[in-house]
């Protein structure tokens, strides 16, 4: 490609609602355009790492067995009705009606529709198992999109939905698509982490998430470095603390603890370290029917913990917990928050205290009395034995679920999920088969989505630095620049520059010729923050002692090549 | 690919709401899937079609120069706002509200984003020309979706918009893209022809239409065997007849016709020529302002001539007509329909005589009174000189307009559409750039439309027979199939096909290797049907004696091949 018939468009200052470093340097770099909140057009030069993004999964999942088809990005009601995520989806599911009044969803996701096709066309065992996949538009009304490609309303995703005669099959068919996927990100060059995960809203039994690691992910993930266990912070297991819960050894003793409400102000009040102190959490359920009461929860953790939200909704009773107000906690406390704790409610709560909760003795907590604190509080001796579940985060150092060392926690951004359905769908929408005793029984299911557009800010929060992105060869717009100086005015430099272009383009390289003409400091600033990976400087200085100047985007200074060997130079460059 | 790895699944029977060929055969042949009214899920088969056609015209329009970008399918109503299209399109544009209610267009084509592309990107005349494309899916919500990809409401299209400093540049741009145009039909191997087209809605100076013939087609193509000409039977001028105007000869004679409404009717009844007959057509244009009057327009058009109602509407005021109802007919004329014309209407009537017309002397036209026409009618003597415009379809045989030869016409399915724009978007939405003197200029706009979709229809219209489609080899969805007999029984025959099958995939050909184990007369009804055009017969009697046999998707019969020289035949089949 030559950069006269491109279309290259860097900006000196990114727009100021980008936030975050991956949408100022798109912005910066013309490889997006804000059409509208969270609507991007992907301008000439992001499009092409977005294509390149689409051509590595297309091939991994072709590879991997799975068949391209196209659902449509308009969808009729009726199927989103059959699974019930007409009504349950809210409002990020983009609605719209057409000319004769009928409604449709923009699929956010295509569950629904891939169930259709297969209940239609999957008749036998015999046609199992089958996984379909599309790559296509689209659409979640995010109530506040941002962050670029990121968290945007419109983006693009490659989602695939496989289909099994039973459990085994599908683990397997599960197994293929991690392991295609893993092929996938270990090609985009990225560093990356497949985690167990939460199944969340879309239901099923199992499910792994893959994130791309970097400083700046909204995801907390915890791994072993001593064993292969690895999970969202969300879906990973607190182990009970090891031993017994030592015996009652303080008396409770009511303490004035004045104006001091969080435990870090009570642990310094009283000189005592934080771990000893306990945390209320108040929840309320709702009354699940008219005239029904609604119930309120306490939940324990440890005065350095935080609550995981996640493992609280999976506790039988809790799956619609909202936290509670202030209103309702003087009216079941007596207190304020802030002085909140099991002993003495003014009416009864139910109380589930972590498991770390459940094995400290002596604790300190609030003694449901503004200005006062509990310090010697024991289960069993003062509160009768509270319901134990994991409900906290685990922290780094906390010992690994498989017994296999500590965890470690780093940050990641989710870029692709897989997920094992079962008969989530498939029995909402009867989609069944005549299985091999000439019965019909359900599919099962499983489904599996990469971010396509949403690879491009990960990629960059993991690459960057203070000149502009930087790619991986295998997703870059280009893999390589060449920077002529004084192409219109020098014949050699011409010459040379032409040659050097057909050389590499006949290896089947991608590389992109900057002819525009522009001063060399523009051009080198233009293709650094843009974040071509490999760049050669072509001059009549060094071509005078038969030199052109290699530079990597991530090397600190410029490498003198041989003009004959450059070409073979940039191949093994890109091989390795 | 292996079949068995792939999806392939057959109808015996089309749908009963499929009408014509090429959507019966697209749903037999497992293309495509119905989802909902005028929406379809592309299956495996029917994408890679699809792919193929996007692949040529992405190859195409790059060499052409284009620059592919993405534009967004959910685009925000501000745009469309600015140039009026918000209003005036009605209800085929889908219009969606999000969480917030603002308004939002489902994109049906991207004039609007892409000149706020161009006028936020292009500054200076240094950046002109420049042409930005995308294959994107778009939404029409037509009033009768059918015909399967034909006439859909969501579908593919290519779109591509140019952007130029003055006329002469878009005329170049238009020129460069015409060119692209017809180098991509002759890619697809279809019969195609581009014809001069009226502008319709998108408004702007110029345009043509690309047109695959098939007898099946909406559009009547008119052109000339002698020379260049051809066009859109819409935009086909009819010359004025050659010669002056007889003079009058018979006397003007009110002649009883009972029961005689049609010209055809009345030149049987009178035993003359139909061509000696004049046809009157009565439009009404409303008043444009309240209280204002509507006037009624008598058309006249020879008995055996066809009104163009495209032509009609460019007649100065008549852009807004109508067609009268038959109490305004009553009013106006003082008869009933069927014996109406020019001479002694009840209330003033503006006349316009089409060209042919004008030319005629001693015609018969209605007497405005029920049961009675005019013979011997002259203009000049019997009624006044009329307007005189072309408002007539050409027919076969009249004169080219360019004065080469004579007129054919032809039936042909449009599938791309080019069109000069001017100003008409750049003017409404102030696009404009800093032109060498320094001084802001609108950007001379083109627009270039392919229905990717539409293109699989169309070049099924074309070529099918009784057995099924019949692809061209460029954008089959295999170029080869290869049907083993006994696949799974003969170790002679797996190993043949297996090396042939290496030897096809190797020399760069799409071959599909048949190893469901179907009884031979399936296997091959289901690539007849899907409409393969090479296929290859593996069978222990002919590897016998060493042969293979061939078989094209036209021929009646196979040929027997040796099985070493298998692998060349192909190759020179699909390089021929």
């Amino acid at each position: 490609m030559r950069a006269s018939r491109f279309f290259v468009s860097t900006l000196k200052e990114a727009p100021s609602d980008a936030e975050i470093i991956s949408h100022k340097l798109m912005m910066r770099a013309g490889m997006i355009k804000r059409l509208g909140s969270g609507i991007y057009t992907y301008m000439p030069m992001g499009l092409r790492v977005i294509r390149k993004v689409e051509a590595i999964v297309r091939e991994e999942m072709n590879r991997a067995g799975a068949v391209e088809l196209l659902m449509p990005v308009v969808q009729p009601a009726e199927l989103w009705q059959e699974t019930g995520r007409w009504d349950k989806m809210g409002p990020e599911l983009m609605r719209v009606k057409d000319r004769h009044g009928r409604d449709y969803a923009i699929q956010p996701t295509s569950e629904e529709v891939v169930t259709d096709v297969a209940r239609s066309e999957i008749r036998s065992y015999r046609q199992l198992p089958v996984n379909f996949y599309h790559i296509q538009t689209k659409f979640r009304d995010e109530r506040r999109p941002r962050f670029g490609l990121m968290r945007g309303r419109e983006f693009t995703m490659k989602d695939a939905y496989s289909f099994d005669r039973d459990v085994e099959g599908m683990q397997k068919s599960y197994r293929i698509m991690y392991d295609a996927y893993t092929r996938i990100f270990n090609r985009f060059g990225l560093q990356f982490r497949a985690v167990a995960a939460d199944n969340g809203a879309i239901g099923g039994s199992g499910s792994h998430e893959f994130h791309v690691i970097a400083d700046t992910g909204e995801d907390a993930l915890v791994y072993c470095p001593t064993s292969d266990y690895a999970a969202n912070i969300e879906a990973a297991e607190a182990l009970a603390p090891a031993g017994e819960r030592a015996a009652a050894a303080e008396p409770l003793t009511k303490t004035a603890t004045p104006n001091k409400t969080r435990c870090e102000d009570v642990a310094e009040f009283l000189n005592l370290p934080l771990a000893r102190t306990v945390k209320s959490i108040v929840l309320t359920v709702d009354a699940a029917e008219e005239g029904g009461e609604k119930t309120l929860w306490l939940l324990l953790l440890r005065g350095d913990h935080e609550l995981n939200e996640v493992k609280v909704a999976k506790i039988p009773g809790l799956a619609e917990f909202r936290f509670a107000g202030a209103s309702e906690i003087v009216e079941w406390f007596g207190s304020e928050p802030g002085y909140l704790g099991p002993i003495g409610t003014r009416k009864p709560v139910n109380i589930v205290a972590d498991r770390a909760v459940a094995n400290m003795s002596d604790f300190i907590c609030g003694a449901n009395e503004e200005g006062f604190h509990y310090t010697g509080a024991n289960w069993g001796r003062d509160i009768p034995q509270p319901i134990v579940h994991d409900i906290r985060n685990v922290v780094e150092g906390d010992p690994s679920p498989d017994g296999k060392g500590v965890l470690a926690i780093q940050r990641g951004i989710e870029v692709g999920h897989v997920f094992q359905l079962g008969t989530r769908y498939s029995k909402d929408m009867n989609a069944t088969f005549l299985d091999v005793d000439g019965k019909p029984a359900l599919m099962q299911m499983g489904c599996y989505g990469i971010g396509i557009t949403r690879i491009l800010g990960a990629a960059i929060e993991q690459n960057f630095d203070e000149r502009g992105i930087i790619w991986p060869a295998s997703i870059a717009p280009f893999q390589v620049v060449l920077c002529p100086m004084g192409y219109d005015r020098s014949e050699t430099v011409r010459n040379e520059t032409e040659r050097l272009y057909a050389a590499l383009q006949s290896a089947g390289i991608d590389v992109i010729l900057d002819d525009r003409g522009e001063r060399p400091g523009a051009m080198f600033a233009d293709w650094e923050l843009i974040g071509v990976p490999h760049r050669v400087v072509i001059g009549d200085r060094g071509l005078k002692e038969g030199m052109l100047e290699y530079q990597g985007r991530r090397d600190a200074a410029a490498t003198g090549v041989p003009v004959e060997q450059m070409a073979d130079f940039i191949r093994d460059k890109l091989a390795a």
